[in-house]
């Protein structure tokens, strides 16, 4: 397996957060839990903050470039008009040292 | 167990990157891997874009703060002056769906 490919998003974001955030995107999330390629979604929130976005791993880097199109679309519908997206690798030596859940 | 606290950070980097970062960084690793409170750290490098980072889960906000603080200040002997950190909660119920490895 070629090394995965970690995309990293957040949005200021108003809402809603947590249980009522669960409930609304149950589907949405079963849905993306099919997108290709994708190894895992850790979801991130901050409410207080006033910002969401989430951790991924996808198999390539065209996957996760395919996956930010369609997903950046999708928030629209959440009044999310500005997307901060970067891709990284990781670092699998060091991360494997600090118990990374990729190393497992 | 209360909910984990997840930490974002990424800067401008000049590298080293990859091998090389590993070789030099491996004893710092050890020792982040001993920081109060750390669960796990994924090492986020983008050679390309000049910029690197991590995602860690913590188990409090106070021991993030904490390591943060530490972190930056290691940070600057790479000539590192500004660090871009948010920090986030998992949304458990969504990310459960998506294979999250908070979840395992």
């Amino acid at each position: 397996m070629t090394s995965p490919v970690l995309l990293q998003i957040d949005f200021d974001y108003a809402g809603p957060y947590g249980d009522e955030l669960a409930q609304l995107s149950a589907g949405l999330a079963a849905d993306i839990a099919a997108e290709p390629g994708l190894i895992w979604k850790i979801w991130t929130e901050d409410q207080a903050g006033g910002c969401a976005g989430g951790w991924y791993v996808f198999e390539t880097r065209s996957q996760a470039e395919t996956y930010l199109a369609k997903h950046s679309q999708r928030l629209q519908a959440f009044g999310v008009t500005a997307v901060r997206a970067r891709y990284f690798a990781a670092n699998e030596a060091l991360s494997a040292i600090t118990r990374s859940p990729l190393s497992a």
